[in-house]
């Protein structure tokens, strides 16, 4: 028998969402639920993976599957496609398992053609509302199937809006319009050299091919690169009878949340436009009523849609977000589904949701996206700073934080800017798809025109960026570059700040600062750190930085680098005289000047860390990297130094490297002068007998050696920490415990884990440089040719964000199984960058890693992705 | 029971080797065979592990065993250490599981003292040999165990020779020796702050601990890694009964081979001096006798001497290298080994003793090393070059072959000299172990002083070097670095050639051209070739390369890199051009001069190698190696190239990579320009067509795809060459075979093997990369600090050239195992540099390659290598 490929509403439910998408699996659930939905049917995502695999071709089965399911909707409805007489319209929608807002296209109005338009005319004895349909399909079927620019159309429609004179689209009358669909019909067969399609059924599956096509178009494969979504999941399509919101004064349509999407307040909060079909709700061109004035409109369809709303809160288990349209004093729902919200709101409606005793707490856990807590921890601004700040301006607020950056107009040059280091904050009338990677590198994102759920706003609040929007209060000209607020020019490059939780805009920079963990944030974190086995380090080199990681949770430092520490100016003298030395005796005199200086940053970070464990690196970049490269420094230098400019420059010369990533650094600087490692395990372990003696601290200073690849190179350095830490030892009669332990980075230290192990006490992954060494492409360089990577489909996501398991994991694996081999109890982390990124923090707890070591920042979320982690594995998902 | 760590020589036999090392197992063998071995015993190569395990120290158990052994040994003898009356004398030699000749070093007359010495001479009745043989004994005992530099003796010692109004050595006499052994024992007290030992059992001790600390000397470590010995074989040590060979004039000492080690011929060949001890002769001081003179010398005597040496021939089936001493005229054997020969006496030597029915042609196979091969395909004197050119010189002919070379009078200069790419002749007056790497780097070595079997010639003929030894006839000043021959001055840096076949010299470059196998080689090759199950392919980027692996019996091209192709001066400018392209017409436009280039090549090499397998490889290095990269040169490109000088500077300062080895090369070229792999496959296929036409071949192009890392840049770049093949089979109406496979290198490739094998007909191991990627270091940054990694014992091979097994060669396992999982008939082989390396040989033997592939000079080693590895792998070893 053959594969099912496509689904009534009547057949399916909530649990198929893999198979019938989330908006067709939703709409299946709610037709079961008998809420008023349109009919339809929904073409599988199984049918879009089939689609490619037949070189972009829908099979005759599902052809046939498709027309079979269109014949039963059309009883079920009692119209039929093309009948003039009483013609059947559809929406056609994609949907995939997962929500991707704007990034897959949508065709409305499909079914209308030259006789059609008529019979619609004709049967809601509204020839305006008729034409206005058939010029929308015809402007969306050309732009969305057909790939012809709407910018023509526009034209085409402005011109006739200015011969008739008239500003509202809605003043255009049957006349004009069916001169508009003319036009657009003309400019169609100019553009494809053939007449705009008639048939219906042909135009439905060219809708459904151009859906499947929307999949891999490029914002699509952005957006899933952005957000972790696999391309081989394809998309499904919802074919669903058509209902008008814009029939009337009677009519409307609207979009709303169970809740406060931004706050997380238990109330109906939504936005709604009376004659209007979705399109104009979700671009934002008209600004939209808020949903509670429709109490005041309608109150027995408010009554209506607030039952349904909480019928679906309840059945869904959580915050749903609800797309309706009214037909002529009639509700139908268009969707529902989980909504997106911001992280405060996520973590409220979590814990209220315990609260109500509708949810456990660890499918609360499971409702918070970590990365988005990212939200959370952003800046809020300095209230000192903010006192003395007066707003230029007022939107909505779209997103909330805080954000201060330079203004751009477009997502290229907001992107280059932010590769010269910028901050930015995106400037723009409305977003629009193509916007994705300019919002995506800006601090914060200002629009003139849309609403809370417009492109900009929704986008914005999913990726945790601050943005006020509809700020009608300036004016964009984004062609030059400016805009103008309380008859001021603001131009490209100029700072502002936006308030995303007030909707301010201040045309200056204002200083920002972290927030702390308080109120149910604290209350959701502890439930996290009840679940979760795996423990939360951090990467720290101050102080400073360390105790901002202890605030936000974390239980020891991972990786303290301790190079930072010699760049300071104060320092760097000693270190450039240390590595220009000759000979030994000369690098130890150096090396007493810098001892003090370790020393003394040690004894603060193990201040600041309270006695928890603090793992320090020995120094690892190559030396040359100390050391200043053009003529003019080294001249400066040399004269410092007291040598000759040729010895000095001979000296940088010699330290040249062709491929400085692969060259002598790591453990093989201390191979070559083990006097350094002495000096550092000198410091580390002075600096820990003297806290623990001031504190009462236990501390068991961790000394990593960093990029080993042959247990000799350990053993050899081992020696030389052992060495030192006997002499202190014995200097100041004090015994100490420490532990030697390396990273796991070379490729070769993973396939001798077993050897390895025998030395190390621990193991920490660097999987920054695993990366690099198994792809066999450096970070840097590798910039140039990801793009083209992505762009082709060879690459889904950026392997040094998120760990690609399936190379540099299974070398973790191997590492993991062969370290334990030997030594049991043999203590793993990683910190490398993964360490804060969730997919990857569920990888390590799967692998048996003991702890990851994140940036102070990504702490809270490293917290959460463990403690889902725990709950998923237990639950054997 | 406590393990046996001491064997007297009755004790053991040859096969207890890795015990009792070399020398030792063939001193207990000769013992039983009766032959005149002087008593003795060997403290094994255990007692050297444990001696290190115990941190640097003799166990007592150990002590005890030798004081033991000891005593057995002088019942034997009937002698007692330490006897004024009948002092027991012995000799103390490292002796190792190989020989390791020049590298351990040795001490004779242990035993004497104050007292003993007045013993010997009244025992001896000669007064001069007892304090001549005392002063030679506190002298080595004084540079060896002590490590006293032995020129402050040399100087004591012709100070005194001046004052006595003495030339020769032997003149001194008995007042004049006790005065310099007065001397040499002050010199002992003054470096040392205490008096020269007089217990024989101390002198015995320490000059054992001394062997034992030898093994690990610089020059020992240099060896080893030289020659692929592990360091943890530990040495033996051999202490046996003194024989005299400086009693007078019925006494003398000699080495003898029991076939001419050079040539390979059936006949006895040796030297010898009377009235002289051993290392008289092994250290070239005086001049020797050839060993048939001993016939007219000594006719008994050498016939007993030649029954020996036939009799140890025929009991190891091996030519033997023996040292013998003859003490007033009685015959000892002191030592016998497998001799060092040249490689073509050794497979002459093979060969004969194969049709003298000694050996089958197996065990001929495995008595030729194959990195000796080497000498055999070195260059010979162009004869019409030879024909103007006049000797200067002529030394002894001490190592054969041909060089021509830079002078340079001190292996360092010659290292220097070699790493700037220079050729080098190594000059020395006598060569020491401190030379070693001097002598390796040097394409000859010619000395002024020694003999046939001096330092410089055993070294030489051991490491293949063209050696002229003991040139009297120039005059060499090592410290003004210049020689003089018939009253010219060659200076540093002047050239001069060698013969190592004639022993001529001459004082000016020659050109050298490249032997051919024919003969015994021929013949020796041929059983390789029998045996091996391995093919040999050769890394050939020219017809005139590919004719030579051909000629070498290369059975393919395994390795065609195509960017050598595009260096040449008439092919750049069109590279150029494609690389500063700004669009992708601009490129084909510039790919289609290349085209014809391209293809013209491939024709070349595909009839250079008659209709055998050609891989070729797509191209490989970043683009930026393309350009110019200083100012002036940037300029004139730019001008021919009709840009500006800042286009282009922006174009090559834009190709700039941090990583060049981790950067844009490789597949990623092709991912970005796919039109570069078309016109490459096209140039391909179209060159394979016309040559199958043209010659009647049936050639099936091997396409290769270098450094994947993920199966879907293969399937990307495969389709771009399926396309090019396709276009060309339809514009030529013929169909071809092709293949296209992956180069393996970079980690990723080797861990997900099985999809990449999905994609790939064939994989190449090309461990150059993959050795660079695994250890995370780069060839070219790594020789800054491996010398310190050889000289702290952390690596003992250069893992460039020979396959570190444990790391790389896991990857290798995996890739090899996974890819046959998906791929059972995968064609495997390597191409990198390890392709000609016979250890690594044997390792892709073991694993299952098809095929190495190595550079034309090594194919016949890569062919008897393969063959060894079938032998050894069938024999279970």
């Amino acid at each position: 028998m053959s594969k099912k490929y496509v689904y009534l509403f009547s057949e399916g439910d909530a649990s198929m969402r893999n198979l019938l998408g989330g908006k067709g699996a939703n709409l299946c659930e709610m037709t079961k639920l008998g809420l008023p939905v349109p009919q339809g049917f929904t073409v599988t995502t199984e049918a879009c993976i089939k689609y490619y695999e037949d070189g972009e071709k829908i099979s005759d089965e599902i052809l046939e599957q498709i027309y079979e399911a269109l014949e039963k909707t059309e009883k079920l409805v009692g119209k039929k496609f093309g009948d003039p007489n009483n013609p059947f319209l559809v929406s056609v929608r994609s949907g995939a398992r997962v929500s991707m807002p704007g990034m897959m296209d949508t065709i409305l109005n499909l079914g209308l053609n030259d006789e059609t338009v008529k019979g619609l005319a004709k049967l809601t004895n509204n020839e305006r509302f008729a034409y206005d349909s058939y010029r929308r399909f015809i402007q969306m079927f050309s732009d969305v199937v057909k790939g012809i620019d709407k910018s023509k159309f526009d034209e085409i429609f402005d011109r006739i809006k200015e011969r008739e004179g008239v500003i509202n689209d809605a003043d255009l009358s049957a006349d004009a319009l069916k001169d508009v669909v003319e036009e657009f019909k003309a400019l169609y067969k100019k553009e494809l050299g053939e007449e705009f399609p008639q048939d219906p059924k042909n135009q439905l599956i060219e809708a459904i091919e151009a859906v499947f096509r929307s999949w891999n178009n490029p914002r699509a494969i952005v957006y899933r690169r952005l957000n972790d979504i696999p391309g081989d999941w394809g998309t499904a399509v919802n074919v669903q009878a058509m209902v008008f919101g814009n029939m009337g004064d009677d009519s409307g349509t609207g979009v709303a949340f169970t809740r406060d999407p931004s706050t997380g307040e238990n109330r109906l909060y939504g936005e709604y436009l009376m004659n209007a079909q979705g399109e104009d709700v979700v671009a934002g061109i008209r600004t939209p009523e808020p949903i509670s004035k429709l109490q005041e409109v309608k109150p027995e369809l408010y009554k209506q849609f607030v039952e349904i709303t909480q019928k679906l809160e309840d059945h869904y288990r959580d915050m749903q977000d609800i797309e309706f349209t009214i037909e002529r004093g009639k509700l139908y729902i268009l969707q529902t589904r989980s909504g997106k919200r911001t992280a405060t709101a996520a973590i409220k409606i979590a814990v209220d949701m315990v609260n109500e005793g509708k949810i456990t707490k660890e499918e609360a856990l499971l409702r918070v996206e970590p990365k988005q807590l990212d939200t959370l921890l952003h800046p809020t601004f300095n209230p000192d700073a903010l006192k003395s700040a007066e707003p230029i301006a007022k939107g909505l607020p779209a997103s909330p934080g805080a954000a201060t950056g330079r203004i751009y107009f477009s997502a290229e040059s907001a992107v280059e800017a932010s590769e010269r280091g910028e901050k930015v904050i995106l400037v723009r009338v409305e977003t629009s798809p193509e916007d994705i990677e300019g919002m995506h590198v800006a601090e914060g994102i200002l629009t003139g025109r849309g609403g809370m759920t417009s492109h900009a706003a929704v986008v914005a609040r999913g990726m945790g960026r601050c943005c006020v929007a509809g700020c009608h209060d300036i004016q964009i000209n984004e062609a030059e570059k400016y805009f103008i607020a309380q008859g001021k020019k603001y131009k490209e490059g100029d700072f502002i700040s936006l308030d995303g939780n007030t909707g301010y805009v201040y045309g200056e920079a204002i200083e920002t600062q972290i927030p702390t963990v308080t109120g149910d944030f604290a209350t959701f974190m502890g439930w996290a750190d009840e679940v979760r086995t795996l423990k939360v380090r951090t990467n720290a080199d101050t102080p400073r930085d360390a105790a901002q990681a202890v605030e936000f949770g974390a239980e020891g430092i991972g990786l303290c680098r301790t190079e930072h520490m010699f760049f300071e100016e104060d320092r760097i003298p000693a270190m450039r005289e240390m590595i220009v030395s000759r000979t030994e005796e000369q690098r130890r005199k150096a090396l007493a000047k810098l001892l003090p200086i370790q020393k003394a940053d040690f004894k603060g970070i193990y201040e600041a860390m309270e006695g928890r464990p603090v793992t320090v690196r020995l120094l690892d970049p190559p030396l040359h990297e100390f050391l200043p490269h053009n003529e003019k420094d080294i001249k400066a230098l040399a004269d410092q130094m007291d040598m000759s400019f040729e010895e000095l420059k001979g000296i940088v010369d010699s330290l040249q490297e062709f491929n400085p990533m692969l060259g002598h650094r790591g453990c093989r600087l201390a191979v070559t002068y083990p006097e350094i490692a002495e000096m550092q395990a000198r410091a580390i372990i002075e600096a820990a007998i003297e806290v623990n003696q001031e504190k009462g601290y236990n501390i068991v200073p961790e000394i990593m050696v960093p990029l080993v690849g042959e247990v000799k190179e350990l053993e050899y350095v081992k020696a030389a920490i052992d060495k030192a830490a006997k002499a202190v030892m014995e200097e100041t009669g004090v015994e100490i415990e420490y532990l030697v332990g390396t990273m796991v980075e070379v490729p070769r230290a993973a396939l001798t884990a077993d050897e390895i192990a025998k030395e190390a006490a621990f193991f920490s992954f660097g999987t920054n440089d695993m990366t690099q060494m198994t792809f066999g492409f450096s970070r840097d360089d590798a910039a140039k040719f990801l793009d083209d990577y992505y762009d082709k489909g060879i690459f889904e996501f950026d392997p040094f964000s998120r760990i690609d398991q399936v190379g540099v994991g299974k070398l973790m694996e191997t590492a993991v199984k062969l370290g334990t081999s030997t030594r049991p109890d043999i203590h793993l982390g990683i910190c490398g960058e993964h360490g804060g990124d969730p997919s990857s923090i569920e990888f390590c707890h799967k692998i048996g890693l003991d702890y990851v070591s994140c940036s102070p920042f990504r702490v809270p979320i490293a917290r959460l992705a463990a403690a889902q982690a725990a709950i998923v594995t237990k639950e054997g998902k």
